[in-house]
Order: structure tokens, then C-alpha cells, then sequence
């Protein structure tokens, strides 16, 4: 089965609407937005390993479980993270879900609840109540693009991906936004990310499949290694398509997983590409690695060291700082059998420089995408991992953000 | 005991000559130093954890080994790390050793060698042979400054600390000189370091005293999380000040702890003041934590993130980021008892912002160093990490340090 991927624009799943408009949270950008299944619908969400896990994960953890996992809606609000606000700060979020049930005709407990931006400083509600009509008003199929530009923080531009295909002649769509630039790495989900779709499915196989699709696209990338109080990954299913259940993990459910894999990976790689003050998109590969998990762990390591970073920023084939961070990552493997590729030049071979073309290494340097691969000599396991490079202008973004 | 600390000038040990000249691995600076023992003398080294030593830490390491600890002198080259350099590398540096153990006139197992610079990149040997007869003319008791010169990277100034008290009317001194500035994580030893003292000492309570030491120093500061492939912190001592023999871990034995401890500190601390575009010296104090282990977790994930560092370059008082830092740290803590203090201004108390003073909150981040206090309501134990900010001069010095 083929996917359609279109990571320009959304096209709604059949039975949704979403709405983003500005409440004043925010000086003047959007900063609240809704996302709603006009017919019964279920979920699923993944959420922060943080400590602190903010106001709204806890009440939309609450939500989910009460709820055994039926999802109509979720409110969003960026500009405030609502995090490390105490218990007024859960009473904010709870009342954000009561506002949203209230709009919708449903129940708080079918309504998460999520909010992104500065840690810290207690939520104002009353921009979302006195607005609270407006965001209904402006429900519609194709709000999907003004929600996405709502949830933004220091993103520069809105996230969205959407996919089509079909099931025994019934079209199904997988839509999502998501927002996201720095305080990203992987643990559970990262960042805020939203998906809709039509499909017929099971609610434990719908988790199951978000857990696995996180796992090779939120999981795998990174920008600055901080992981945020209120990473959400959610996921609404409303059967709209009229396609058959899904309900064993035999063919469809692959090929809904594939489907997706594949949306998430978009809206992930969208986030590394958009990394606080990046100019270039980094795929750092392992190959021949023992295990999986080894293979992940040194994928993770090079991708998060500020050296190997900021030499990929610099243009410079500085590979001794790749071996540098492999070495660092407290993974066995035979040192003598590493070899290192920038694109497609061999620049390490057997743990030691090899001559090569400095002419041909800066004009693969000076790219926009730059894969790197390293290859080791102990089996057959692979990951792969997404990242940034680390410039000047990340500093300027995270050294005035607050004030 | 009284320890006199002097982090000014090196005062040498008796018996202790050293040197540091241009030899032509770098353009124009200095670049190459020897130190020696003028009689017998023991030694101790801790070196990198990283999986890709440098073939000087390869070659140092089998040298105690093969000579119980029996060191005399330390030859050390800064220019290139002579890392990830392979059979050629290994060559190089064990003929290193030869070049000083003959200028010596001691055998070259009593030499320990140690490089710093780029990785990969073989070391030239030439420079080395064809100035050796000037390294040797120009040792000295004096020479230690220029030596602590010689063995410099991109740090901004040589980096010595000297102490002095006495043991049973006998003087006894320690002295030290370091280098780093990035590529600076706690792991083993940190960086360079070379230590020399005229006590007198068995060498097992010298490895342990250099242990217990390194712990409290050089495995506390962090500049960029990054762990270099040729760390080494290495003590050489000869009883040339005819101090009565340490050979127990009573009152003489913690009297050279504490002395040792001090000059360990005074030469991270320089390292983490001169952290690579670093404006800033910060102090992570983590106190009521229920164990050292999870105090130094914490403090250290808070030393090495991203956003507090930038935040604390920013001047900006954004706790929420310690509190993230903090969350992540993967450590079991009651996080309604989380209190923190920039430097006396409480800014957040039982996991929640209390209302501060911004303009004290400013004057406080305005200053060159900052202390950050995380209290918990766990235990007793506590930890101190050392760091600095990360500024946009950190990225201008990592991106273009190869090319």
C-alpha cells in the first residue's frame, strides 16, 4: 500500500475541525488553538519523562485514563507552558478542558489539554474564556493551518504533514502539526504534536502504533538535548472513513504504522530542520553497530555533541570530534573497525584518517543536509538519527527568551 | 595544617625542573614541555574514560604499569592530540618517551607522554628530535610557567596553582599547571593536569590522594559535556623535601588530601573560568539531596544543559530552565520540596516561582560569577559542580578551530 505524503499543507481527515486564533496570551502572534472530531472518537498520547511534568500533561495523563482513552478534542494554548505553577496552575488546566467541553457539548474528560512556552509564570485564563466563542466560531476543516501557527513558540514557520491512502477502497487520511525548535530531544514524545485521522482502529492498536511510529521519528531527534515539562504527542481516531476496523495487527494495521511512521517522521524532521538558529539539517546514520540500542545510543551521543555540532556548522570535516563522541557514548565496540563517511567521502577507516578530497568534503559540508554515516564492524544493527547544527544565533534565541 | 594557596605563580618543588619551547607543531607558539624529577621519584595518573584513547594515554598507561609507578618526567606536546592516529600514532608517542628518557639519561618507561590539539592527524616527529637539545637546555626550576605555556590550546592564559605548608618542620610543597578550555566533561580526569611534589608518600596513597582529589576537581567542572580522547591528570612525587614517609592514611595522609584537593580545585576552577567564550564562572550547589551520587547527578545535568547556561549568558533568571534541567536529571526526588536560589534571591520555592526582585535578580546575573543553590527536602547530601555560560564565542571558536 502507498502513501500520498504532502508535508505542505494539511488535508483534513474526514469528521475533524480545528480553529487557532490570538487570545492575548500572546502580545499579538496566535496562541490558542482547538482540534475536534464531530463524531466519537478515540486517542491516544504519549507524553514528558521530565520530573516536572506540567499542569496540562498531568490533567490530560487523568483525562485519558478516566476516560479509557476516548478523545474528541484538545485545547492548546502556546506563550505559557503552564509548568511549575503548582496547584493553580492544575486548576488552570483543568478549566481549560471544562471551557473546551463546554464549546464542544462533550465532556472535560474527552478533552487534553496542552500548553507550551515560558516555564514558571502562572496561566491568565481570562484571554481563553473571553475568546472562548470566537475559537468555536472559527472551527472548520480547514483550520488546521491557523492551529498550527498557534501552537508556535520561537518556531519559524508552521509544521504540518498529511498522508492518503486507502483501505479496501475506503480513503484514510493521517494528518498532524506539530511546534517544536529547541528544549528538543528524544525521550518519550518531544515537543507538542498533534494527529487526526479517519481510520477505524482499535484504541490499543492506535497506541501501539503511536508508540512505535514515535519511536523512529520524535525518539530520534534532537536539538539541544533538554527535554521540556509539557512534550505531548497525541493522536485522534475517529473512524470517519468509514474503512474496516482495525483491530489485529495483521496487514492494515501495518500499513496504517507505515503510514503513519511516516507522517511523524515529517513532522519530526521538520522540528531538526527548524532547530533554534540551524542552517543545516543533519541525518547522523550507524551501521554494523551490535544491537539496536547500541546503535541508538552512538547515533544519540554524536548527535548531541556541541563539538561535533558546531564543526558541521563551521563547514569542517573535523571527524577526530565524531570519533571523539562515539567514544563517549560508554558503548563496546571494536575501536579498530570504525569508519566514518561525510556524504560519500570516506574521511576515517578503521578508527584512523584516510586521505581525502578537502575540496570535494566542503562542498558536501557547505549543503543544507549533510548525512553522516559511521560504520562499525560488529554486527548488523542500524539507527538512525536527526539533528541540527549549533550556530550563534541559538545562543542569541536562548539567552534573551524570557525577558 | 594550613595550606598557602597561590594561583598566581608556580613555587617548585625541590628537586623539579621543567621547561616549554617552540618546536614547530604549531606555527608560532609554544608548544612542547618536559618536567622532571631530579631524583627518584613515584608518580600516579587517571586518564580518559573515552573508548578512542590517544596514543600517548596508550603509551602512558603500559609505562606505569611496566614500572610500578616508578615516573621521572612527563614530556607533553600541545598542537595535536596524536589521537585516532593508529600504529603510526603509537610509534610516535613511544618515541617520544625515547627522546626524553635519553636527553635524561633514564629509561623510558619512567617517562610519561601526553599530547593535546586536533584528533587525527599524524603528529610530526621531526620538530620534536630536531629541538630536543633546547627543550632539555632550557629546564629549570623556573621553567614551570613556560611549561604551563607550552601545553595550552585554546585556552586564553596558562592556568598554575602552587601550595605550601609543612609536615613535622619539613616544607612541603605541591604544584600544578593545566590546560582546557572545551571539549571539558567530568569523567576520570579532565583535560591536562601535571602535578609535582616533594613530599614524601608511598605511590598507593599517591593514586589514592590523586583519586579522592580528582573527584572533588577536575570530575566536577564542565564546560560542553564533551570528554576528550587524551584527559590526563598525572602527579609526579620525589621526597626531595625529606618529609617523614606518608605510608598511612592518618593525619600526614589528609593534611596532603586537603593540600592536594586545593590545588586540584584551583587548576579545574581556572579551567571552567576560562570555559571557551565563557563570560561567566558558576557555581551548581545542590544541598538536602537524598544521597552525594544523586546530588552530583543533578548538578551536573544542570551544569551541562544548554538552556540554563544561555539563560545565565542572557543574564535572565529563568528558573523554569533549572527546574527542566533538574526534571531530567532521571533522579527519584520529592519535587514539591525543590527550592531555588540565584545567588541569595530564592526564585522558586516547593517546585513553584515565588515572587522576587528582578532588579536584585539582574544585579546578582550582571556579576562575573554566579552561584545557583538547589535545595531539596530529601537528605542531607550534597554536591558542588562548576561550569560556566555558553556564549556566542564558543560557536565562533568550535566551528573554525580545525581549518
Amino acid at each position: 500500500m502507498q502513501w500520498k505524503i504532502d508535508a505542505s499543507e494539511i488535508i483534513p481527515p474526514l469528521g475533524f475541525q480545528a480553529s487557532g486564533i490570538h487570545s492575548g496570551i500572546k502580545e499579538s502572534d496566535l496562541d490558542l488553538a482547538l482540534i475536534f472530531s464531530e463524531t466519537p472518537s478515540i486517542g491516544a498520547a504519549l507524553f514528558t519523562e521530565n520530573s516536572f511534568k506540567a499542569a496540562p500533561v498531568q490533567i490530560s495523563q487523568k483525562h485519558l485514563i478516566q476516560n479509557n482513552g476516548v478523545v474528541r478534542a484538545i485545547i492548546v494554548n502556546s506563550g505559557n507552558a503552564n509548568a511549575c505553577t503548582g496547584k493553580t496552575g492544575l486548576t488552570t488546566a483543568l478549566r481549560m478542558t471544562e471551557i473546551a467541553a463546554q464549546l464542544l457539548n462533550i465532556s472535560r474528560e474527552q478533552v487534553l489539554v496542552c500548553s507550551t512556552g515560558v516555564i514558571g509564570v502562572p496561566l491568565p485564563l481570562d484571554p481563553i474564556v473571553t475568546n472562548s466563542d470566537y475559537l468555536k466560531q472559527q472551527l472548520s476543516p480547514s483550520g488546521f493551518q491557523t492551529a498550527a501557527q498557534a501552537i508556535l513558540t520561537t518556531d519559524t514557520g508552521r509544521k504540518v504533514c498529511s498522508a492518503i491512502s486507502n483501505i479496501k477502497g475506503k480513503q484514510i487520511r493521517i494528518s498532524g502539526i506539530t511546534k517544536g525548535a529547541g528544549m528538543i530531544h528524544p525521550q518519550m514524545a518531544t515537543t507538542l504534536a498533534f494527529i487526526v485521522t479517519d481510520i477505524s482502529i482499535t484504541q490499543k492498536l492506535l497506541y501501539k502504533a503511536l508508540n512505535e511510529a514515535c519511536r523512529l521519528s520524535y525518539n530520534s531527534i534532537s536539538v539541544d538535548g533538554d527535554t521540556s515539562t509539557n512534550d505531548t504527542l497525541a493522536i485522534i481516531a475517529n473512524g470517519a472513513s468509514n474503512s474496516p476496523l482495525v483491530d489485529n495487527e495483521g496487514e492494515h494495521y501495518k500499513n496504517f504504522l507505515e503510514g503513519l511512521t511516516q507522517v511523524c517522521q515529517s513532522l519530526a524532521h521538520q522540528i531538526a530542520r527548524d532547530g533554534e538558529g540551524a542552517r543545516k539539517f543533519l541525518t547522523i546514520k550507524v551501521v554494523g553497530a551490535s544491537s539496536e540500542t547500541n546503535a541508538t545510543i552512538i547515533a544519540r551521543k554524536v548527535s548531541n555533541s556541541l563539538l561535533v555540532k558546531t564543526a558541521l556548522a563551521g563547514e569542517d570535516a573535523n571527524w577526530g570530534r565524531i570519533l571523539m563522541a562515539i567514544g563517549n557514548s560508554g558503548v563496546n565496540f571494536n575501536s579498530q573497525g570504525v569508519s566514518v563517511f561525510i556524504g560519500d567521502i570516506q574521511v576515517c577507516k578503521n578508527g584512523e584518517g584516510v586521505p581525502f578530497d578537502e575540496r570535494k568534503a566542503k562542498m558536501i559540508l557547505q549543503k543544507k543536509e549533510i548525512d553522516v554515516t559511521i560504520q562499525f564492524n560488529d554486527g548488523n544493527a542500524s539507527a538512525h538519527f536527526w539533528t541540527c547544527d549549533l550556530t550563534k544565533k541559538y545562543i542569541d534565541i536562548n539567552a534573551y527568551y524570557r525577558t
